[in-house]
C-alpha cells in the first residue's frame, strides 16, 4: 500500500479528508499540530479519537509554539478575541494566523519524505476558509513546485486538497457516504466542554448540517439565531 | 528603516548574509531555530554573541523537536555517525535534513508578516551546500511565488539569498569586507568546545580561508590532512 500522509487536525474537515484517502486505498499516517490554538487539547483529543477509530498506527503530533509567540491571531493570542460568525463579511477574519498551512505543509513534507510517502492530504477549504489566502488552490499548485524542487530527487510527494472546491454541504455529505466518524470531530474554535455555535467555525458546521436536513452529532452551547430550526 | 528578518544559526554563512542586509540599510530581525542539532547549544551561544555584537533588539528564537523526531539525518539523529568529508563526493549528504529549508523558512516569513518586514535573508550557498536540494535558486524562486500567494494581499516579503553563488572563499572575503564578526561564528556539526576541522563544514571553511592566506580565529582540534598549511 502506498503512503499518505494526513494533516489531521480533528475538525470535520480533516475528518472527512482522512476518509477519501482511505477510501482511495492509502496506508493512513496522521499528523497532527498543536500549535497554541486555544482549544488545542479538546482537538488533541479528538485526533486521538479519530485515530483510533480507524486504528492508525503511524500517527506523530508535533508541539510548536512558535506560531502562538508570533502572535498576530485571534486562534493563539489569548488577549485577542475570537469574534462571532459574520459569514457575509468580506476579507481576513481575526483567526487568520499567518502563513500557518505553509508551516504545517513543511513539517508534513519532512515526514512523507521519511516515510517514502507519495502524498500529503490537507482538508482546506476555498469557500468556506472565509478569505484565508493560504487555502486557495494557487497556493498549493505553488507549494507543489516548492517539494519538487527542495526534496531529495527521488521522492516524489503531492499535496493532495480533494475538498478544496466543496461547500461545507458538500464535505458532511461526502463524510457521511464514506462513514466518516463525524460525531468524533471537533470545530468550534472557543470552547472545550460543548461547542460555543457562534464563531466561524461553528456557525459554518451548523448551517450546512442544517441544510442537509441532518442533525450535527455534537453538543452545542446555543444555536445561533439564524439558524432557523 | 524596513526591517528584514534574518536567518542566524550562528554559522559563518548567515553572519555574512547579515552583514550584507545590514550594509543594504535593513533593520535587522534575527531568528534562530534549534531544531535538535547535535551543537545547538554552541549555535545558540554563537547566535546572542552576533546578536549582542550588533546591538540587534528584535530577536526570536524558536526551539522545535519535530525534525530531529522525524529523523533521517546525522545532524539531529545521534545514533547516525557525522561522516568526515569527502569534498570531491557527489550526491546529497548525511546531514540532509528532509526539506529542513522549508520549515525554516516558513517560520522566517510568518514572522515577517507579523513584524511588517519587506525581506527574509537566508544564507542558503548553492556550491558549497553539497547537494542539498533546498539551496539551489530555483527552490527559493518557487518559495517566494508561494510567499506571494499564501500572505495577505497588502504584504510584500521576498526571499533574498544574498551568497547563493559565492564560493567559501568568496563569502569570507565579503565577510572581512563589511567587517562581520567571523571570530564569534560556529560551523561544526560535530564538537562544541574546539570545532573537530574534519566534518564538511569545518572541512570547507578550512579550506576557504587558507585560500585567502587568512588564519581561521577560531580554535580547532585538528586541521584536515589535506589542508597544507
Amino acid at each position: 500500500m502506498t503512503k499518505a500522509v494526513i494533516l489531521l487536525s480533528g475538525g470535520m474537515d480533516s475528518c472527512v479528508t482522512a476518509a477519501i484517502a482511505r477510501d482511495q486505498g492509502y496506508e493512513l499516517c496522521f499528523l497532527h499540530l498543536t500549535y497554541g490554538q486555544l482549544t488545542s487539547e479538546r482537538e488533541r483529543r479528538a485526533f486521538d479519537a479519530i485515530t483510533d477509530h480507524w486504528g492508525v498506527r503511524e500517527r506523530f503530533v508535533v508541539a510548536t509554539d512558535h506560531l502562538s509567540r508570533i502572535g498576530g491571531s485571534s486562534l493563539t493570542d489569548s488577549s485577542l478575541t475570537v469574534t462571532d460568525a459574520d459569514l457575509e463579511a468580506d476579507g481576513i477574519p481575526s483567526s487568520y494566523v499567518p502563513f500557518r498551512n505553509a508551516n504545517i505543509l513543511s513539517m508534513a513534507v519532512s515526514w512523507a519524505e521519511v516515510l517514502g510517502a507519495e502524498a500529503v492530504f490537507i482538508g482546506a477549504v476555498e469557500e468556506d476558509s472565509s478569505g484565508y489566502p493560504d487555502c486557495r488552490p494557487a497556493f498549493y499548485d505553488a507549494f507543489n513546485r516548492v517539494i519538487e524542487l527542495g526534496t531529495r530527487p527521488e521522492t516524489n510527494i503531492v499535496i493532495r486538497t480533494p475538498i478544496i472546491k466543496m461547500s461545507k454541504t458538500q464535505i458532511i455529505r461526502e463524510g457521511l457516504r464514506l462513514d466518516a466518524p463525524l460525531h468524533l470531530t471537533w470545530s468550534c474554535y472557543r470552547a472545550e466542554d460543548k461547542a460555543c455555535g457562534t464563531c466561524d467555525s461553528c456557525a459554518l458546521r451548523l448551517r450546512a448540517f442544517e441544510e442537509l436536513g441532518e442533525k450535527d452529532p455534537i453538543p452545542y452551547h446555543e444555536r445561533p439565531s439564524y439558524l432557523k430550526k
